[in-house]
């Protein structure tokens, strides 16, 4: 495994060329534009040398430290994907608190771009959604056992009230996108995209329904399948390794989490497809998935490093290509996204509390990186970068839908 | 206003033209052709003469005669618009159950048209957004009072349980967005489209709040002051007989409840930006309005005689041109479409216990005319083929959002 990392993650060990010389006018300038760049963001700029920038506003809520001139310059260059490589490589430091930090950078950062014109033609076939699925999952259960909650749910969970513990706010969660799904025992249920398998042994366990989940992480079947096993519900839950594109049957119920994500624009109007085919003339739905407030591409360093293909698309990306051909409707959206903060929060600090295990299995730069990109994901979701967005949906034409909210409000 | 009227709806009088001769071959053949356009709807169709067309499936809900060849032609060659003009004057009848015999056309009618080309271009000026709005609701106070709740609400309620009389159920849709809104008192509401005032009137009273509402209707602003005086409420609530296009100041919180409806896709982007530059940094916003699964124009014969100007957007529709531009982040969305098929159920039936009245203040054109109308919407709803969105929305950057639904769900 660490092996295999390391040509996934190749060090560059800025961090052992650290310049001993003195910086320069040169540099000093480049700290000005990149100071320039998030000119209101709280935060501190220095130099190896210790050089600081004058700071930009009161209370900088970290430093930011560049070790050596190529770091400073490749953020200069590009610092949507430097950031990263600088941080994951040990080129930069940061004191201070680094999800404030880097909400600080988000809040300030000038308008984002739109879609780069080659951004539609990323692949998002069969074979590379598979590997695309097996950089990120594919990291080793044991990876992610060390610091997801007992379930391994690894989406957002629901607070009902913030103090929960991540435990019982996963469960939570699965328990509000079953009453908005309003699963009744003996239905039938197709998830997309099953993870460590907890959704569906949960809707089975507790709504008595039957579930189909499909998946093309190969640890994470293996995973599930143990579990249905041994709690006494592989009659009941099959997981089925294999692309959502190849789902056949029916099913009174169609759910994803945290799929939609990895589908690519591209695949939407499969996706739809697939969703009007394996639905009964009741049927209904929910998609989970982080989500823009308008169109934009995910972080260069993240698509690089964390999710390679991943696009948090725009609800009327998702509505326009998923839901409007089949003529399916909407019929409720939530807005989780501060939820998200909460969850990563929680991951954050279960990750730290391991990032010694964490460096043992890979190696310090591969901690960075995920330090990185959990800080990243959660200031993002503060800074309304991100969002996280419920879709409930039925058919067109059916009056088989929920008379209010009521009966999805219960909480467990 | 009668004469004003009968410029508007000329009555061609078919009904007096009744065709004496026997029905021929070729209005056999014109029935036939009708009856394949709409395969599978329970109905029967009738000719002048006596003939009945084999049903084509069984039970039918309601028979149509056909009293004329005019009519029975007319809606071979356009029915979208024609099936109205000729009910309208006469020239069609219905016995049985009107509103199931139009779902069970709605259901049947083959995939529905997108949007004509020149549909776009229509204008939504300020002048006519004026004319078109005064077409519909300066029809006189008097007409609507007659059956609508004694608040004068003209948007679709919200029936906790759907006992509730229409009355109590416009009070907790009022209520329902009030909580969506969070409003505290002391805050600042401005209110596009505003109606006889009775939404502005309840959010000044139960929640404390000051409203500016903007409304183009005189004889609506009219009501609404009187009322606002009558109810010891004038300070707190200005009536403005404006274009929302000319709202200024700030604002904790934006509402509209069926405008949009009436705003155009062109003027789109321009109430994204007049809510952007009316709220406040903290400020969220509600956007009440009918809606579609998918884009396509409002039926021909409607947009003739009813709602000039009018059309239901798709969602995705109102979040590109209104949202995305400004970064709005959507919080929120309810689909209460089988509340409309409720309200308009009341409404059809108030409206036929004054038909009389109804027809003294204009004529039985008219009758037939907001019969129809009246029918036609509570069916497009119970069909599915119009939807009812609330949509809840703040800026991107704030996080004074709630934390979850629990605080909006309270009844009244």
């Amino acid at each position: 495994m660490k092996q295999e990392h390391s040509q996934t993650f190749p060090v560059e060990a800025f961090s052992r060329r650290t310049a001993r010389s003195a910086s320069s006018a040169l540099d000093r300038w480049a700290v000005g534009r990149i100071q320039h760049a998030v000119a209101g963001a709280r935060l501190r700029l220095a130099l190896w040398d210790g050089f600081e920038a004058p700071a930009s506003a009161s209370a900088p809520v970290a430093t930011i430290t560049f070790k050596n001139r190529r770091a400073l310059f490749s953020w200069l260059w590009d610092a949507e994907l430097n950031f990263g490589e600088a941080y994951m490589s040990g080129g930069v430091d940061i004191r201070g608190d680094m999800v404030r930090l880097l909400e600080e950078i988000y809040r300030a950062w000038p308008d984002v771009k739109r879609q780069p014109w080659w951004f539609r033609r990323e692949s998002h076939s069969v074979r590379t959604a598979k590997e695309n699925v097996h950089r990120h999952y594919d990291l080793g259960n044991e990876f992610y056992r060390l610091w997801l909650d007992r379930q391994m749910v690894y989406t957002c969970a629901y607070f009902p009230t913030p103090g929960l513990t991540l435990e019982e706010a996963q469960i939570a969660k699965m328990d509000l996108v079953c009453r908005k799904l309003n699963l009744k025992p003996g239905e039938r249920v197709i998830e997309a995209g099953s993870g460590w398998g907890s959704l569906a042994l949960f809707m089975a366990k507790r709504y008595g329904v039957s579930v189909c989940a499909f998946n093309i992480s190969a640890e994470q079947i293996a995973y599930a399948r143990d579990r249905a096993v041994r709690e006494g519900l592989a009659d009941r839950v099959h997981f089925i390794e294999d692309d959502y594109r190849n789902v056949t049957g029916t099913y009174d119920a169609f759910v994803s989490v945290g799929m939609l994500e990895h589908v690519g624009l591209s695949e939407y109007h499969e996706l739809g497809s697939v969703m009007n085919r394996s639905l009964t003339a009741t049927g209904r739905g929910l998609l989970h998935f982080i989500g823009r407030n308008r169109p934009m591409p995910l972080n260069a360093w993240i698509r690089k490093r964390i999710f390679p293909g991943a696009y948090p698309p725009a609800l009327g990306e998702v509505f326009e290509r998923v839901f409007e051909p089949q003529n399916f409707s909407v019929l409720d959206v939530e807005n989780l996204r501060l939820h998200y903060a909460k969850t990563l929060e929680h991951w954050s600090g279960r990750f730290e509390a391991e990032a010694g295990e964490v460096a043992r299995m890979f190696d310090e730069t591969f901690v960075r990186a995920w330090r990185l990109y959990l800080a990243g994901s959660q200031a993002a979701f503060n800074a309304g970068v991100m969002q996280l967005f419920q879709v409930v949906f039925a058919r067109g034409d059916t009056n088989a839908i929920p008379w209010t909210r009521a009966s999805a409000a219960a909480h467990t």
